[in-house]
């Protein structure tokens, strides 16, 4: 793992925006305790407080980071309350944020994982406001990750961390799968929880998906190749691993009148 | 200090947005001058030529950053015109712009300063456009200095710098400070020029504020404990240092019918 | 060129927006391979699959990048599809992305390139999607050329690369040059394609632009010039190098009732 050295890497991704100060105020902390870090942003334009955005997007990427790159996440409507900030470690990467379920998927996918409550205030910066952790508690913390403090030393390993609903799809009646919504993208394309690797082939032979009264029947390759049939849709395997809902040029979400957490059946 | 060697950090504020290769421009110039320095984006989306709201988020975040940072803002109005490019040192970092009030109330708080006139123009891009500085002139004398060019050899020091308006209370009627509102933030939340440090003992003894004709008398450590007072204005000791008039879930800008440079009175 | 060395730049521009984790998993996909290097967003804020927006800001700012630069631009309409993944050899820089024409203006103002198709699956992300090229394909082979992978390795040469329309003035009827509007920014000014260099003399002899029906005779130096002649249209000298149209505190574009590709005519 990087850990200690030059060229660790840390991602942000937080529901701050850009407007203001900020995200600034966090890289600012991180670079007065680590200049050379690789400081990178995954996205501040998460819809304020809204946790399942946020765990999705961090799904969708970690994997594609190197070994021992720290992620610090904050979507953190509990700010300054009782809820415990936490340092996961987890499939060679740490995970640094609010206990509020922004991880959970990556550790429900992962299995292994330790996680600990970070209480060591030698590592928060002085004086640490009630408002702003992203900069007074996680940013300083990642930094001190990325200059080799070991994570016991942080806090003492926890297992009773908060969690989202779980991703798994569930066997419905017969010949049925159970699934949901789990995401809508800024172009409307609607995310489901039927993963690639297991459905791609179920789709091949056939299979239909029900939104709400709608079937969906097509399968595309690649968005291109849906050209000529505007209006229809499709499913495809979508770039972060699961199966979408898609329609070209236009919002699946709009034509299906569908929001996160809506009900998907898979019909073999 | 950090300058002139690999790890100086230069961040950017603008209101250029980020549509456009505006922002890409100015980071061309800088790396072409010093390759492995760290670029760090405050934020580009300051309104449009608003001086103010630019003074306020670098106020907000400069002291966050590590001895020896470069904190390069553009917010230019005047550019092309006679409007005087600036270096200043200050409080153990530098600040690179305009002329135009932007830094002037970090200088306030600081007291200590020594302001620059920048002509030496072997330091600008050539050719050098009248349409835009934040490339030709400003990213290329950051880049310098990050890689040691002394401050005099940009040009001459200047005691006539132009300053907005004060930061500081005015002591009003008998048991009365008068303040203003000195920014929105995109929540909503209006961040007034009263100082938490200095006024917030104030506060907790049982004062309160005044804006238009609305009293605002509840002060909260932070926002989840207003949690089931929705609709309740209260005071909040702010990330920024300033007390913030603030509401859960809502826009207290709106509420308040408040603007920027309100007044806001502190009754004791 | 600083190709192989740890202080390589890579310069993203695509119109992925900065909402989803599209972004950060290139970043992440370029620095499992190389930690070290210099990642610059120029835009993500390409409006979606506007070709020539993104050819026009890349050409804008390219020249102000260090040698060696490699610049990844991926608005991709045809992702998925035959269309070619290419890279470009040119002006000490290269470019990669999808061969539909985003670097063909500034191969055409350059002149000398190497162009190839690249072909070398085993450069790419594993396993290659079919809607993700960005992450798949793009980002690895930029990332590949920072590491030293010399370009013949990734894909023979080719010589019929995909061109946008040529970005020359015509001659037109006697005294006339007969010019287009090239791109429009989000402040409204309209970049046409007479460049700064060959026409700025012509305009300082008084000459005059025609669109659509509305004449523009003015000519200003910088912006804050025209003070005081508030909607009055006229002509500037961009920072892109173009002869711009623009108008004091509003949008030319508006006011012209102008869309890119709008004749320009300019009368001598």
């Amino acid at each position: 793992m990087a850990i200690g050295n030059q060229q660790s890497v840390i991602t942000l991704l937080t529901d701050f925006g850009t407007e203001d100060y900020f995200v600034g105020a966090m890289k600012g902390v991180i670079l007065s305790a680590n200049p050379a870090v690789q400081i990178v942003d995954i996205t501040h334009d998460i819809p304020p407080q809204d946790i399942h955005a946020a765990a999705f997007n961090l799904l969708a990427t970690y994997q594609d980071f190197p070994a021992g790159t720290i992620h610090l996440a904050v979507v953190d409507p509990g700010v300054g309350s009782i809820r415990r900030p936490v340092l996961i470690d987890c499939a060679g990467q740490f995970f640094v944020g609010p206990d509020n379920g922004l991880f959970s998927w990556i550790c429900q996918r992962e299995g292994n994982y330790v996680a600990r409550h970070v209480t060591n205030d030698k590592f928060f910066r002085q004086p640490k406001s009630r408002t702003f952790h992203g900069r007074d508690v996680f940013a300083p913390v990642a930094a001190a990750l990325s200059n080799g403090t070991r994570p016991e030393e942080f806090g003492a390993a926890i297992n009773d961390l908060v969690s989202l609903e779980s991703l798994k799809t569930k066997v419905g009646n017969v010949g049925q799968v159970a699934g949901l919504i789990i995401h809508i993208d800024r172009f409307g394309n609607c995310i489901t929880n039927f993963t690639a690797n297991e459905f791609a082939n179920t789709l091949k032979r056939g299979s239909k998906l029900l939104v709400n009264e709608t079937e969906i029947t097509s399968v595309r390759e690649f968005f291109a190749e849906a050209a000529g049939s505007d209006g229809e849709l499709f499913m495809i395997k979508g770039s972060a691993g699961f199966i979408e809902i898609a329609i070209r040029n236009a919002s699946a979400a709009e034509v299906l009148k569908a929001e996160r957490g809506q009900p998907v059946i898979l019909v073999e």
